[in-house]
């Protein structure tokens, strides 16, 4: 039977990838990120998501990320990478510069809209690259790409497809999802939820996995309320949630990498600037989450 | 009064960009199709465009392809370059690198989707960085970003924004359309559209511009249906549109770069494979192209 990656369960922390203008990595503030989410000892981190901005990243600044997490986290937290670009060759060529790492995320980033057998042939190819296990990144909101479930069970019987990592359903039932993708996918597959908001509802639910960008900045209390959810307690989870409602309203306001971005800056952590289209939100945008998190342990 | 950029007036043919496996682009191939194109005499080229398969080819191959493409067409038909990419910088890059050709086609590529402002910004930004006339490449089907026509209006107002190409109105009122941005945008702002099946009753309704993939592969029969409509001959229009309808439902169903690159097999023209994760239609779709293509004068 196969077992979950630990890679792929409990609290998965997303952070920001600092770079400066021209999108050169800056290690030695990524290092100290990591070093924050390290010390707070979530179950796993999600290197090059979209908070880390990997797609506004060349292949070489991608790397010299992945190399300087590997320096800073291998052997303390699992390291997830993201790998998702355009080209399938492209793709394989990231999950190997991957090497080291424990474990791959991979979206169907597309420009000419996909079929679902050409998503599928993209995973399995980009599978095949590698032995790391791999979590099937299902981000509608940023690829416009929509997976069936026929097609997250054909993909789940893939060799290293082990996990996949869901945006919060609409009709907000969790359990029933859960339930039914549990039931085509090979024992062991693990099943996440992104979108911090309604992640301590799945954890709630059973998911396996809580895939989190407010993790990225704030380990502690976000580690807090997983392991709270996680044990199924519901009246615990409510309890710490209501000092994340301010920040969870901000993230459904601005999205997770802009106001990721804006919370960093406040902490005073060093992020430099977006990636050029993007544009870091304004002044009142900044005030409005200081207050927002005065209540968390940052 | 400014004046229109002659190569966003007219019949525009989009070729396709042949490639190898890798994304190394052929020149040899790709100044076959714009000889062919060339010959025709149609009013401008589309290098690059999203049937160009310009995302999925790197900066040196985009490089490439201009170079092989102003070799081939310069001083003979007005050349436009794609120069669409996530980042603003490389965008501008891009743009340079065109330097040479006769205009500019810039998508609002995007992962995390763009606010207005970005967009905006974004466009300012790249449209400085050149003197070439940019035309704004509103393609919602692959970028998934929408303009507003107030964003239209501000954008019509920078220097070297001369252009839009639309995507089909979803109410068909393409002279109202034209109409509300005529009103606000400079006079020589061209509008055009896509979608080849649209077009001919654009050009009817007044749209100074088709940019069209069909006219990439078939660019005779593409050029006399284009003068009809540009005549403002409904009922010649009419007629010669007869002989596409096979071809505008083939399109319709499949997308443009996938029934262009098998209607380019069944030509028998050299286009090499489809950039994967993208995969060539079965054989039961190249039958049914070259049926559709019987009536056409290729």
């Amino acid at each position: 039977m196969p077992t979950t990656p630990q890679a792929f369960t409990g609290l998965s922390a997303f952070p920001l990838t600092p770079a400066d203008e021209s999108g050169r990595v800056d290690t030695d503030a990524l290092q100290r990120l990591l070093a924050r989410i390290v010390e707070a000892k979530v179950d796993s981190i999600g290197l090059l998501g979209s908070t880390g901005t990997y797609m506004y990243l060349s292949r070489e600044e991608r790397r010299r990320a992945v190399k300087a997490a590997i320096e800073c986290v291998a052997g303390r937290v699992p390291l997830i990478v993201g790998i998702g670009t355009l080209r399938t060759d492209d793709a394989a060529a990231l999950a190997r510069d991957a090497a080291g790492a424990d474990a791959l995320l991979l979206a169907p980033v597309s420009y000419t809209p996909l079929t679902e057998e050409e998503a599928f042939r993209h995973y399995e190819a980009v599978a095949g690259a590698t032995d790391l296990p791999l979590s099937i990144y299902n981000t509608p909101s940023t690829t416009h790409f929509s997976f069936s479930e026929a097609l997250i069970q054909r993909l789940a019987g893939l060799a290293n497809i082990s996990a996949i990592k869901m945006p919060l359903p609409k009709d907000g039932d969790f359990a029933g999802e859960i339930g039914r993708i549990r039931a085509t996918a090979p024992s062991g597959f693990a099943i996440g939820y992104s979108g911090d908001w309604g992640c301590p509802s799945a954890l709630l639910a059973g998911a396996d996995c809580w895939y989190s960008v407010v993790a990225g900045l704030f380990p502690k209390p976000a580690l807090a309320l997983a392991r709270a959810a996680i044990a199924g307690d519901a009246e615990e989870t409510a309890r710490l949630e209501r000092a994340f409602q301010p920040l969870w309203d901000y993230f459904k306001a601005h999205g997770g990498l802009r106001a990721s971005h804006a919370a960093a800056t406040v902490l005073g952590l060093k992020v430099g600037p977006l990636p050029r289209p993007l544009l870091p939100l304004g002044p009142d945008a900044l005030a409005s989450i200081e207050t927002a998190i005065t209540g968390l342990d940052a």
